[in-house]
């Protein structure tokens, strides 16, 4: 019997990953005078790995990185009016309305009533906490967690500081390695939904099976699983 | 009856300001050749300021801040290599040691037998959350509570979340404006520790009073305090 839902936010209620993506076309277009794209992905991934425990997920950490990799890849010739435009690019992800992502309003709606519903995701407090306040779903929720990595410790965390027991949980996202794995680890239920893009660091190589692992082809189907569950 | 003690962490139970302050001094000086300090410090001021909303506290904030400052005051003539030693200003900052103040570990071990401690941060997730880990004091606290900003909503929100009647609740912190007034608003004890530097943008013009005011000349004095209290 499932009494909370988790909701993962970016790619699960609103759109965030097709945002990074033209930033990125942007990007490269920026620097496409120094390296080719394929280059310039390769640099900023490597970048964004290595600066990653230092400063977490999020916007103002991929403009930090940004401007890293453009640093390297101009040799150091990078121009001011080339930084400003970095910048200009992180204020327009931050500035960025919210874009719910169909069928989700309807179905939060219709679960509200019976599931206590948590929201649960990582990166930026600022910057989520504005998305949440934005999206017009905040009310609809018990709580909003935000956290800096999504892994057992903080599921554990999660449902502990909720009284859920594991077996009674279950979280919906879209990213096998965030929001399935670590639920399923530690004895909850996990709905994958996937989003037609996926950040390289989010992939995983060995999808998850097992009877508490399912797989919706978008939010709308929420509904039927949980009845389906019980 | 104090029951629960919230303590701020930056500049109540480990130094950050004179970090900030040297950054700042660094930063002045990669800027000489553009314009004299004072002008750089009112132009980052600015800039943080009007970035506030859009970044939230913290040091990736501040980089960027500092970047788009720097920008600004070359009018646009910032070489690669001055952008550079920006980002590892920022990387110096994010990697710091964590220098706990004189009396906090005797002070919290006090009083940790005797009362609910919370931690009560305002500012980037991962980056307190890596303080808090480092400082070695995490085991001491029942919760760590990382918000964007400390006012009488977040305030009233973590005392329901852990179900403390204000009068019962004593907030420690440096910051009139984040740790004292809003505490006190709600119907808080507060006690305000000052640090040698604070922040323009926490100074406040009208100090507080009032029976649930109190001011420590350091930690060290807080369990005086609580026996007075009751």
């Amino acid at each position: 019997m499932i009494t909370t839902i988790g909701f993962d936010a970016d790619d699960t209620l609103w759109h965030n990953e097709t945002i990074f993506a033209s930033m990125h076309e942007r990007l490269r277009e920026l620097l496409a005078e120094y390296h080719e794209g394929a280059v310039v992905e390769r640099a900023l991934f490597a970048t964004e790995m290595r600066n990653l425990d230092r400063y977490g997920y999020g916007i103002k950490s991929f403009a930090l990185s940004a401007i890293e990799t453009a640093l390297e890849l101009s040799g150091g010739q990078l121009r001011g009016e080339e930084v400003r435009q970095i910048v200009q690019l992180a204020h327009e992800m931050l500035d960025h309305p919210v874009e719910v992502l169909p069928g989700v309003r309807e179905t939060v709606e219709t679960v509200a009533p019976t599931h206590r519903l948590l929201l649960i995701t990582k990166g930026d407090l600022r910057d989520q906490e504005r998305k949440v306040e934005k999206s017009g779903l905040a009310e609809r929720f018990h709580a909003v967690e935000i956290v800096s990595e999504k892994d057992v410790r903080s599921y554990d965390r999660i449902l502990r500081r909720h009284a859920v027991p594991p077996a009674e949980f279950l979280m919906v996202g879209n990213s096998i390695r965030s929001d399935i794995l670590p639920v399923l680890k530690l004895g909850g239920h996990a709905a994958h939904v996937p989003y037609p893009l996926t950040w390289e660091h989010e992939r995983v190589d060995t999808p998850p099976d097992g009877p508490r692992f399912h797989v919706l082809g978008g939010l709308a189907e929420l509904p039927a699983l949980l009845e389906r569950l019980g």
